[in-house]
């Protein structure tokens, strides 16, 4: 069944729908257990043994701890992410993974350089802060100015006229990461709109320790650059309360961020081959690349490592499918994508053989599921494999659900599915110096293990194929 | 009722004894609301109108905020302190608080200059650190060792012999403050009496950011003064992990701490005088200095405003009772006790009329009620009046409990309480960066000020004198 794919989107596997709908249309989580369909009573008992394989073995935590201790942080461009690739590659063929192999890719290289915040006016204090990845620098010297404290976008467009000359800093209040994270990538472009000299923001998070987090920005062409910083909660808090108090605020802010030429890097993947079908793939995975602070290990060694232990874990057990499943850490997913685009690129006319795609990118907490992104008929069908994960709690999959770095495939038709987990505290880690190996817990990441295992297996080696293709509008 | 305070400790009250035993025996939280005494029919009224007046006031909070946000953290010896101290009796005489007044109090003076930690082997990586109050120097250009890393002192007696000359990580976790803070205090001596250079200690918390933590230590005259200082939880971790898969660590430590000659500051103190027997005091408080990071709001700005309002509140309802109340914000609790052990001097000869002393220093969160040091008899009538906290969930008084501030006075017998709170956030905060305004709430601060105000009054009101004295052994 081969198809060419962005154009049997909206019409792949029209044959299963009836049957889908069906089972569709069943509670998931009824009262009574629903007796086993038959793709269940077939995979039930092997799904016992890789949960119980999985759990019996905390070899992801000491994986994943093993490589961030050793290369630390990882941004895409740095000689550390070259190392941690080089070490990827090398253990996954000493385990003896088939088809190991690496694919380039170059990536940007933004480089932060020395960079600091001080208040000045009402008092001296220093500001811990990080510059966002993408960011220019300030002038050698740095920039002194009057800080504007504004809430949102619609509080600087009304006080515009204030904003000139002035360092623009929102202090938005977190709304949840999608609404927020506006401001990291957009604050920037807003405030030299208004004749601003540089950006501040609130950190993204609901929960600080006076801990600056980092990520991506982006510029306008059409409006000057201006460097972007975030400082920590606690502070975009104290100079708006001392805006509010009638005080003169004024910050001195350095930068030395720069951006480089792009420069070499690489996608790392290793494979069972399929039995039958070896040239129809489930592709699992996250990224290796890290910002370059703390050690990059919930985002996203810890993805990285519990798909590859996914099928490490096959391997020990002997559990070869009868389609290949491909395990890749993707380069790039912080700031550029070119990881995902490049996978896609290198893949295009094997895509629509890519029956589906699974990335773990938003920790390795205690796994609840997966979201997925596809045709009903086939939602129906994983729904059916998620059930088996109901010893985990991790059995309900939600509609909608992928990954950054498989993007590039799900907007091509591979059906796409995210891990989800336990994701009360991501967001106080995420991008900042604490994201480290003590925040992850062994035997949670033995169940994210086990999860991507039962159903990268299952979906692998199921007699019929997981319908193809992505509904228009997702 | 004079007595000279020592003597009568253990005789204190001896007449109210047996009614007192009769209440102590009555389940604090009965089913059926037991009925009131007549120490709390006479006060349920007035209590409940203190309550609501503290409740629809945010001010404890707000005077916080602008005491911490206008000078920062208050070390004892620090300028700021001083300013900060200044403003308080100001706003103190400017609120016609009655005899506000400060008493002198020479501090000690510990300066922690330029510091860092870096990790040099395996790999460099920078590592947040904050040496710990009291803490020597290193020579010139720091200090570069291997490290020893141990989880407990017993570690470090076993391995004794691979110490000398290397620095010593105490990675010692969290087990409640009370044990794991000796690491802190004793680390240095402990490193330094087998031949280490340095003494590191992971910071004492429950749950860190990458947020290193504070707080004093201490010398043996009969042992070499190494240089020490906290880690964070996560490197401290690092460093363990490295040690454990046998690589050698190396960490460079610079710090340039020094301790200068003793200068002056001051406690600083208010009034409502009492109309019957303004000569018999309850003094409430907590103390004005912090450690030299974050803004000191919860540690503990937070419970000098708390008992300050709390007069304020008494003042404003015109609530004059039959004793005099004091606030009082000592000073340099964090690094000498000497705001505490001046205040039991300067009042050596009146402490036998200091009815009862409360301190607030454990977080101004949701309160929970107080914990008491005292005589039996005592304890009962105070349950009686913490009963009156029911609306607040502050009602439970348990046996044991004071402030480093006021135990001084507890020593000679001075019945003694601290106000109990919700900790479980507490100690995440304590003595780093990340104590700030935000992390208190307003309406907890108010609840902790309607508490505060309520046991002071009834106890400075009633018309029997608390019996006074504490039992040898407390």
């Amino acid at each position: 069944m081969r198809r060419s794919a962005p154009a049997l989107r909206a019409t792949a596997a029209a044959p299963l729908l009836l049957a889908a709908l069906a089972l569709a249309a069943a509670p998931a989580h009824a009262q009574q257990p629903a007796p086993d369909t038959p793709l269940q009573a077939q995979y039930r008992a092997t799904a016992g043994r890789i949960i119980a394989a999985a759990l019996a073995d905390s070899g992801a935590w000491a994986k994943m701890a093993r490589i961030t201790d050793t290369y630390g942080n990882r941004l895409a461009g740095s000689d550390a992410l070259e190392r941690a690739l080089e070490d990827i590659l090398r253990t996954m063929q000493q385990e003896g993974l088939e088809n190991a192999h690496a694919e380039p890719v170059m990536v940007p290289r933004w480089v932060r350089g020395e960079e600091s915040a001080e208040l000045v006016e009402p008092r001296g204090q220093p500001l811990p802060m990080l510059g966002l990845g993408g960011s220019v620098g300030t002038p050698r010297g740095g920039i002194t100015a009057p800080v504007l404290v504004v809430s949102t976008f619609d509080e600087l467009t009304r006080r515009a006229a204030e904003a000139r000359g002035k360092i623009v800093l929102f202090d938005e209040v977190w709304q949840g990461y999608g609404p927020t994270v506006q401001y990291r990538g957009r604050a920037a472009v807003a405030a030299a709109r208004v004749g601003a000299v540089a950006a501040l923001i609130r950190s993204v998070t609901p929960f600080p320790l006076r801990t600056p987090h980092t990520g991506a920005m982006y510029y306008d062409s059409a409006v000057a650059r201006v460097p972007a910083a975030a400082l920590t909660v606690e502070d975009a808090m104290l100079l708006h309360r001392m805006q509010d108090r009638g005080q003169r605020v004024v910050v001195h802010l350095t930068m030395a961020a720069r951006t480089l030429p792009d420069s070499p890097s690489r996608n790392v993947m290793g494979e069972i081959r399929g039995s039958e079908h070896p040239e129809e793939v489930v592709v699992i995975g996250g990224h290796t690349d890290s910002w370059d602070v703390g050690q990059g290990a919930m985002d996203d060694m810890g993805g990285v490592v519990v798909s590859w232990e996914a099928v490490r874990l096959l391997q020990r057990l002997g559990l070869r499918p009868r389609r290949t499943i491909r395990v890749v850490g993707w380069v790039n997913e912080e700031n550029g994508d070119r990881g995902g685009e490049g996978y896609r690129d290198a893949h295009r006319d094997q895509l629509a053989n890519h029956v589906l795609a699974i990335e773990s990118d938003g920790g390795v907490f205690r796994p609840t599921g997966f979201g997925f992104t596809g045709t009903d008929s086939a939602l129906a069908l994983v729904r059916q494999i998620g059930a088996l994960l109901l010893p985990l709690g991790a059995d309900t999959v939600s509609r909608g659900g992928g990954g950054t770095d498989i993007n590039p495939m799900t907007q091509l038709g591979v059906p796409s599915m995210g891990l989800n987990d336990d994701g009360t505290r991501y967001f106080w880690y995420h991008h900042t110096n604490a994201d480290t190996p003590d925040k992850l817990d062994p035997r949670e990441m033995a169940q994210c293990v086990a999860a991507m295992a039962v159903m990268a297996y299952v979906v692998a080696d199921m007699p019929e194929r997981l319908p193809w293709g992505v509904p228009a509008g997702r």
